[in-house]
């Protein structure tokens, strides 16, 4: 994983930090990782600040999820008051669920918004578990198209479709892989073009083994692939899945809920119409709440044979959480900061793209940037050396990113929406800082 | 689905609550299924009681979420104090999380308790999925047996080995099924050994079809299946499934926790050492939040291959949520409480059969019971409709339970923890009103 902490810098943390690693790796095990070569232990949170154990304020320019900031006050009493009311399940009618479905359908626009439905899971993974669920029921295939560096979760299902978990961990004998849109090192003129061709290429595998498709699924900012973000590639996309009979699945838990800071759902910015939303991460500002939206001709088949219930999905205090985060999103007009800070922030990289020739590219879309590390400008060849140490760097300045992407040499950087002028200042100040000394 | 809302019965519900089950129909879409014929509509929860719009308050016997009781203020103090500091996710090192697992670690007992670390997810859903992909990966197999009627979540992989979920719900082509152990319609003093028997038979045949057996996966309390409770039958199914090579998943979703009265842990009441333990519903008293714990060579290869990341699993809200409610079950003598309080009903129930000749079989263990409804006690004939009619009847009464099992007849009752004696006197008061009524 790119920026997990090494057991091999154990020797290298101080000694109280190395007896927190070794009891979290006694009690958690194997398969967890940590962030950061000299992993950062955590106390507090306020917007977009974090505080250790010492009461060192870190700047926190990775956390997606705390999207109206870490502990917003509006979010905590919600969850407060419902938690103190009333906490129970979707098996007996209460208005909490109904109110905020009825207020989200709006904003998919086209078949959601005219008729579509809602239902609720805990989290992004069981989104889209749902989802394709749902998808190879409507179709009665199981073929799935994803990017070559997709994330889409942890369940077996989404574990099988997440190509960026690592060569060990093996995709479903079901899935497909297709480029991602890559600005960088692609043709930008044609990225659609050829992502439907593509497409168009491996529904025909999955239809002459038997397999057929079930469904496309991307981010359509393209998270882990590397971050791209050009406007309208997913467009013919949708159209060739749609011909080759399959159902377009858009995966928001990273784009939605106003990151993108042009739409308030990232597939808006192709221009198309999906046949299932999944949502997650920001949904609740860090309560465990996720979802999915659907056409009500996909989910008619699926309602009919068999029945979803989800214990905790859709709980009333999950959806008093879901529905103060998104006043908080209107009311502070989070999406319109998002492309403000977003363009400052690219605009920041890009200036300093004129002092390091190892800043190879500056993208993204409102709050989700990446920022490409290279050896060479003339190549392109990956530099994700400087990239690691560009993150441990900043981290060492108490300035929060990570990286990302195949060649693992794209800083991610992706902080609350509440992110404002003086934190922009912060972040560049420190990013100027840090490749100064490791590009030097 | 046994005791769901039917929408032949739309109009006899009154205007109001016709409007809102509508509503919830046009925005939540056909796949979600409401309790009872005549839908409740809650609003506020306090102890074991429940409170709908109008006032009028509910006896809960049914929602084994709420092991501590609805808005135990130890909980609600607990999550609001933690959710006003941090919440945030597993790649930085917190202290909650590692608190809780030390303290829960040794409850396990076995090899766990040796050794064996924790891993969290937020549903059950998850926590089977998880246990099962591991199992898998530990294996190099993927065939999975099940009781009959399991109930192990709503993911595609878990509602593959989920038969309770309906013939048109399928099973994975990689799942076996053996009978459950009925201790009303089996012999009772072999129910262990006939399902060992079982389960050494499908083994074969997963073996020899090239599947293999990855693992058997209970719950030890069966209450899908009807509640079964005979102490000690999984002992020699956990001989056969090892000898065939598999793993042991105890699923403590319904039963963990101390709800079966006896152990802290259903599996316990069968002498068995788990290859991993699953858990989730009462975990957080309601906040989503669920977790594995594991034999540490079980998990080596998966952790060496992969990473587990759950971007709500583990957050330090979850864990204090988690970490209040065991604080209670553990302060509040909660286990002997439903020890006590559960054969207090089970009395009760008995004393009902003696007036009632269609009261078949009173059983299980704590606070999880099963009251089985026949035509004719010689020949143990199903009546699944005095079944339907006694939930509802008790529904109308505001006493809440449901139904269970493959013959839709097993009166379901499984109250929050703290359940009192007056509790149990209103619950069997109201019973024998109902009985009255229906098996006159």
């Amino acid at each position: 994983m790119v920026n997990s902490f090494n057991a091999d810098s154990m020797a290298a943390l101080d000694p109280a930090r190395r007896a927190a690693v070794e009891r979290r790796q006694r009690l958690l095990g194997p398969a967890y990782r940590l962030f950061y070569q000299n992993p950062v232990e955590l106390r507090e949170g306020r917007g977009t600040r974090l505080f250790d154990s010492q009461g060192h304020e870190y700047l926190d320019a990775y956390n997606n999820v705390v999207s109206v900031g870490h502990c917003h006050p509006h979010v905590v009493q919600a969850v407060h008051r419902q938690l103190s009311t009333l906490c129970t399940h979707t098996r007996y009618i209460q208005e909490g669920i109904l109110d905020y479905a009825e207020t989200m359908l709006p904003s998919y626009g086209g078949r959601i918004a005219a008729g579509g439905h809602m239902m609720f899971t805990c989290t992004g993974s069981e989104a889209n578990d749902l989802a394709l669920r749902i998808a190879k029921h409507a179709t009665g295939k199981r073929g799935i198209i994803i990017t070559e560096e997709a994330y889409h979760g942890n369940s077996d299902l989404t574990a099988g479709i997440s190509a960026s978990l690592g060569e060990a961990s093996p995709l479903g004998e079901w899935v497909r892989t297709v480029p991602a849109p890559d600005s960088y090192l692609g043709n930008p003129d044609a990225l659609g073009q050829k992502m439907a061709e593509d497409v168009t290429r491996q529904a025909w595998h999955l239809k002459r083994n038997g397999d057929g498709l079930a469904a496309f699924i991307a981010d359509s900012l393209f998270s882990s692939d590397g971050v791209f973000a050009t406007p309208g590639v997913l467009k013919p996309v949708a159209d060739a899945v749609r011909a080759a009979g399959g159902l377009f699945v858009a995966d928001e838990v990273q784009s939605g809920f106003g990151r993108s800071g042009d739409e308030f759902w990232g597939f808006q910015r192709h221009g198309i119409d999906p046949d299932i939303v999944s949502m997650g991460k920001p949904m609740g500002n860090g309560y465990p709440v996720a979802g999915i939206a659907v056409v009500p001709d996909v989910v008619e088949r699926f309602g009919r044979d068999t029945r979803y219930f989800n214990t905790f999905g859709g709980n009333g205090v999950a959806m008093a959480a879901a529905m103060a985060t998104l006043q908080v999103v209107r009311d502070e007009n989070l999406q319109a900061n998002a492309k403000a800070m977003g363009e400052k922030i690219q605009s920041g990289f890009r200036s300093l793209a004129a002092r390091f020739p190892g800043i190879g590219d500056v993208r993204g879309a409102g709050l989700y940037i990446g920022v490409e590390m290279v050896a060479d400008r003339a190549t392109k060849a990956a530099d994700a050396d400087a990239a690691t140490r560009i993150v441990n760097g900043l981290r060492e300045k108490r300035v929060l990113i990570s990286a990302t992407g195949p060649r693992a040499n794209v800083l991610k950087i992706r902080p609350p929406l509440v992110f404002t002028d003086a934190d922009v200042d912060w972040l560049l100040r420190a990013s100027a800082e840090v490749m100064a000394e490791v590009l030097a």
